[in-house]
C-alpha cells in the first residue's frame, strides 16, 4: 500500500522549509518513518562542480549512484517531470507517509503555511485543505495551526492519515514538550489511566502530565 | 532480468573517473542505457549547507528526494551500506549495463585501471578480472587496453556483457572517432559489405571506413 502525501504549499519565502523543520523532528520522534519530497521548478544542481559523481554525470551517465556505508545518493536525468505517485511508487513506498514542499496544482491534500508579512490571502481553495499554518487567524473552516504548532499539525497527520489513535497525552518538563515514542506514549496513557481509576479524587497533577484535549 | 555490473578498479588516484569519463559517452553514443554507482568509503555530502534539501535532512527525513522537470535525486540514511546488488535491483533495474567504480572487494567482474608513476603492480588477481587498463604491458593473460582506448573497452563490454553484436567498425573523419549509434553501424557494416562482395578487389579505402581487426 502506498503510503499517504500531503503537500506543504505556500506563497514563496512563507517559510515552508522552516515549517516543516520543526514538524519533521516531531514526527521522527513519534516513531514514524517519513519520506520529503522537494518540489523544486527550476531545476537544481546537487553534487558540486569538480567532484567525481559530478564528472561521470556530466560524461553522460544517466543514473549516478554514490555509495557510503551511512548514506546512499541516487542522481539521475527524467526526459518528463517525474509525478508524486511515480516517486513514491518508485522510491519512497516504504515509508509511513509523505511529505511534499511545493506540488501546488497537484490534487494530493495540502497543508498551507502562510505569514501575514507576506500576505494574508491563501493560494489553495478551503476545500483543498487540510490544514493552515498561519500566524493570522483564516476564516476557512478548516483546522488552524500557528507557525511552532508542530505537534499539533502532527496530531492531525496521525489522526487523518495514519490511522493511529491520537496523541492524548503530552509530558511537559521545565515547560518544554519532551518528545514520545508511540510505545512510551501508550504505556504512560495506561498507567495514568489506571492511577486515575484506583483514586477516588481522579486529580492527576502531580505526575506532570498535561492531558492535551482532543479536537 | 538485472543489468550486468563491471566494478572499475584500481588504487587510489589512477585515474579511475578519469577513465571512465571516457568510457562513459563511449557507451552512451552507443545507444546503451548506463547506471554509475560510485563507492564512497568515507562517507559525503551531497547537498549543501543551508539548502533546503540539506534543511529537510538535518531535521531528520530519513529519505528526502529533490524532484524538477529535468533531474530527480533522492538521498537517503541507511543503516547498513547497501551492496551493488541491492543497489541495482531497487534503483538501475531498467539499465542496459552498471559501471561501478570502487567495490574491490566484491565478487563481480573487473576492470583494474593502473599507471606507471603510481605502481606497476596491480590490485586483483588476474583470474577476477576481465581487463587491464593502463600505460604499462601487463603479464596476466586478460586483455589489455591504453589509458585512452575507451572505444576498445566499450567493445569488450558489449561483447562480454551486452549479448550485442560486437562493433566492428568504426568510423573516422579527420582521425577522429565518430561515434555510431548501434542502428547506423549495422547498416554501414552491411553497406560495406555489400559494396565489397560487388568488388573484385575489395579494397574499401576510399570510403573512409577503418575496418577494427576483432580481438
Amino acid at each position: 500500500m502506498k503510503p499517504p502525501i500531503v503537500c506543504f504549499v505556500g506563497k514563496s519565502k512563507v517559510g515552508k522549509t522552516t515549517f516543516l523543520e520543526k514538524l519533521i523532528p516531531e514526527l521522527v520522534s513519534r516513531g514514524i518513518r517519513l519520506g520529503v519530497i522537494k518540489h523544486d521548478v527550476h531545476g537544481f544542481e546537487m553534487d558540486q562542480p569538480g567532484k567525481d559523481t559530478w564528472r561521470l554525470r556530466q560524461a553522460g551517465a544517466g543514473r549516478v549512484v554514490i555509495s557510503s556505508p551511512l548514506r546512499f545518493a541516487l542522481i539521475g536525468l527524467v526526459e518528463e517531470e517525474l509525478s508524486l505517485d511515480e516517486i513514491v511508487g518508485r522510491y519512497l513506498s516504504d515509508v509511513d507517509i509523505v511529505l511534499a514542499e511545493g506540488y501546488k496544482r497537484s490534487v494530493k491534500p495540502k497543508v498551507e503555511v502562510a505569514r501575514a508579512e507576506r500576505s494574508c490571502e491563501l493560494l489553495c481553495a478551503p476545500e483543498e485543505l487540510v490544514a493552515v499554518v498561519s500566524d493570522f487567524e483564516v476564516s476557512p473552516p478548516c483546522p488552524h495551526f500557528g507557525l511552532d504548532d508542530a505537534a499539533g499539525v502532527a496530531n492531525l497527520l496521525e489522526e487523518r492519515f495514519l490511522n493511529t489513535s491520537p496523541r492524548e497525552l503530552s509530558l511537559r518538563v521545565d515547560g518544554r514538550d519532551i518528545p514520545l515514542k508511540p510505545f512510551i506514549h501508550d504505556m504512560l496513557i495506561g498507567a495514568v489511566r489506571g492511577l486515575l481509576s484506583g483514586l477516588k479524587e481522579a486529580n492527576g497533577e502531580q505526575v506532570e502530565l498535561y492531558i492535551r484535549s482532543r479536537r
